[in-house]
């Protein structure tokens, strides 16, 4: 008998149909004796309704009102799920961030979790019943309703599950597992049956939006084994853990991320002086202008170039504060491209392996891509290239590093 | 400078258009110095659609759950109304009974309120900051939300009121008063000034649906002024009070109240011994049918005939029930009548004067209407007549009691 957090998305709640779904998925959980705790998020759409609602009647809602505003959306579901349960003979019982509690801090829609009382749940448990948790929301000190801003049902759930010791945190979505890639761009992607939990941050953030950041962050601190399942179809999907030994076969890498939503912007011509680099971005930093990779060129005549990427979103604003920011430090000028994308190769064997660097590089100039910007990790590589090229060079670097389903590789 | 409670119901919170409105009015009395405290229903419509959801799993929902589901109806309006607040520079709070708190005992969807903190809502007031409750809501001793059933909104706007010791619990409507009768029966009916808590409690029960009955009964007992008003149009409204002596004609009859939904049994021929009434109405009530008026004729041959109503949609059920009972008691027969209405005076004014009853009667025979059962109390005589003569004879009662508003007769 083990102990299992589930969590379920939007999509996985979105209808009637997908929360009785839901209820047959607990049931055949406990039917075989295990205990679980269920973490569900608003039925999906209802969030955004609800933030219509507030911006209806006012562009920048008091953030105390927009947290119980939102908060509604988990306590429908979690109601709704608890009724399919008994109809199902299943004794359950739902708990609002509120009444569990999950205390946080009063940060209003972004607040962090301090605390969790398990002694209800483990009552429940205890007494043979299903515990359903209202997900992204909680409690603080003074009794004010907050929420841990979007996606942070995936938080609750590996937050809940640490809390518990629970044997595994299950998150379930709309995608079978973690694949190497995005399936849609290349056909021959696989599923990865595990996956460190650094690995797994280097792909969440490099655009795989299978899980939240924050969640695997905490299920890493805590080791919370999470699990990333359909909730559509069975299958084992893929296991995110710490126990790297336990890995039968290292790759060299583990998946090849991307995202297009990229723009840069070059400083050129700066003084090679101290002081330059937060001239520079202090300014787009204050403007809540998110920078993403950094890279300064060495130049030979005393100036040097300054290159970031932001948001493509971001990219106007931001290019507004840099022709300023030229003027004041002299700089000769300032460029931009938002017509690129980042391609990364992701995986803990790297660590251990020279050349990976070399051989993606190479990849790609066999294919005439050129690299505009280089960032590495430990654990990584990204490169900006043209986004025109971007699906070549992700089907170029899965092949080179025998990723492909097709090939002999095992996982 | 006074405190008030305002309770707003559905329609006045059932679109955005319409909480901007209850926005103005709450701030119109924050301009001029008072404090307030505001008790929202659930956008109208809302409530009825959460139930739709429930209903699609469960035809007897789990109840725990159920008000867990619906309490969310609420908790929406009281944030929304706090950031239009917000926005006219209005400091507000929301608060859902819970976090109030507003502690019920457990019965679920029809919880009776115990006990009201007004320790937060007096630290809001004393900030200068309006306070907005969720109204139809509470929180168990063990913490589990609770519901008072609906049109609760009103139970909790004067319970709120009582602990608060408000200067008056204000009910905003789509009716702008408390009128002598039904202003779509009779053109010239009129909104009256005042009326007494017990008269409104007749007005209530028998068919006038402004006000939740257990509202007022909750005001008279505590004896909170309340004030039934539009939330359309300014006015001064009704005021429901105790005070009989401040009320400065006392009109033998405040108003005429009516309703159409009852159906009468009879059953003839009933031997005239102890414990009959038991016998026949014990089997009715088991079915969960409410019985309203109840009437026994004595008849001269030891037998009698025993007449009750009961609300339309019971009607067949309770026949066949009857036609069990008839053969049991040895009765002669059972028979029916399901088109008929029920129209009742009501007024303080006809304890200290005699011939109210008979000027009722003498009124409806001067329009050959024939009336079938009467049943009176201290400050009401309410007869049952054909249905097809209920406009006629709201209007000739209207009139013979000199409520027509073009009467020279003051409130």
């Amino acid at each position: 008998m083990a102990l299992y957090v589930h969590k379920y998305g939007g999509t996985s709640v979105g209808s009637i149909e997908r929360i009785e779904a839901v209820a047959d998925k607990v049931k055949s959980f406990r039917d075989r004796g295990d205990d679980v705790v269920v973490v569900l998020s608003a039925m999906s759409g209802e969030t955004n309704r609800l933030i219509g609602l507030a911006k209806a009647i006012a562009a920048d809602p008091d953030p105390r009102e927009m947290d119980v505003l939102v908060s509604t959306g988990e306590q429908v579901t979690i109601a709704l799920l608890c009724m399919a349960l008994a109809k199902r003979d299943v004794p359950a019982r739902s708990y609002t961030g509120s009444q569990v509690r999950i205390l946080t801090d009063s940060a209003f829609s972004k607040a962090r979790i301090q605390d969790i009382d398990t002694g209800k749940m483990r009552d429940d448990l205890a007494a043979g019943r299903v515990v359903v948790v209202a997900g992204f929301q909680g409690v603080d000190g003074e009794g004010n309703i907050t929420t841990l801003g979007r996606g942070g049902s995936d938080t609750t759930g590996v937050a809940l599950a640490a809390a518990l010791k629970a044997d595994e945190c299950h998150i379930y979505t709309d995608v079978d597992g973690v694949y190497t890639t995005d399936p849609r761009v290349v056909g021959t992607a696989r599923r990865l049956e595990k996956i460190t939990f650094e690995e797994m941050l280097e792909m969440a953030s490099l655009g795989s939006k299978v899980l939240q950041i924050r969640s695997v962050e905490f299920a890493g601190k805590y080791k919370v084994p999470l699990r990333v399942l359909s909730s559509m179809v069975d299958g084992p999907g893929t296991l995110i853990t710490t126990e790297e030994d336990s890995i039968v076969e290292k790759p060299l890498i583990s998946g090849i991320a991307f995202n297009r939503d990229e723009a840069k912007l070059t400083v050129v011509g700066v003084p090679d002086i101290p002081g330059v680099a937060s001239r520079i971005l202090g300014p787009v930093s204050r403007a809540n202008i998110e920078v993403d990779m950094i890279v300064q060129n060495v130049a030979g005549d005393k100036t040097t170039d300054f290159t970031f990427t932001v948001h493509r979103n971001d990219y106007e604003k931001a290019r507004t504060i840099l022709e300023k920011v030229v003027v004041e430090l002299g700089a000769r000028e300032c460029t931009g491209n938002n017509k690129i994308a980042k391609v990364s190769i992701v995986g803990v064997g790297m660590r251990s392996h020279a050349g990976v660097a070399s051989s993606m590089f190479d990849a790609l100039a066999n294919e005439n891509i050129n690299i505009q910007m280089i960032s590495t990790s430990e654990i990584k590589v990204s490169v900006v290239i043209a986004e025109k090229y971007l699906e070549l060079a992700v089907r170029a670097l899965h092949s080179s590093f025998n990723l492909d389903a097709t090939d002999t590789v095992s996982e």
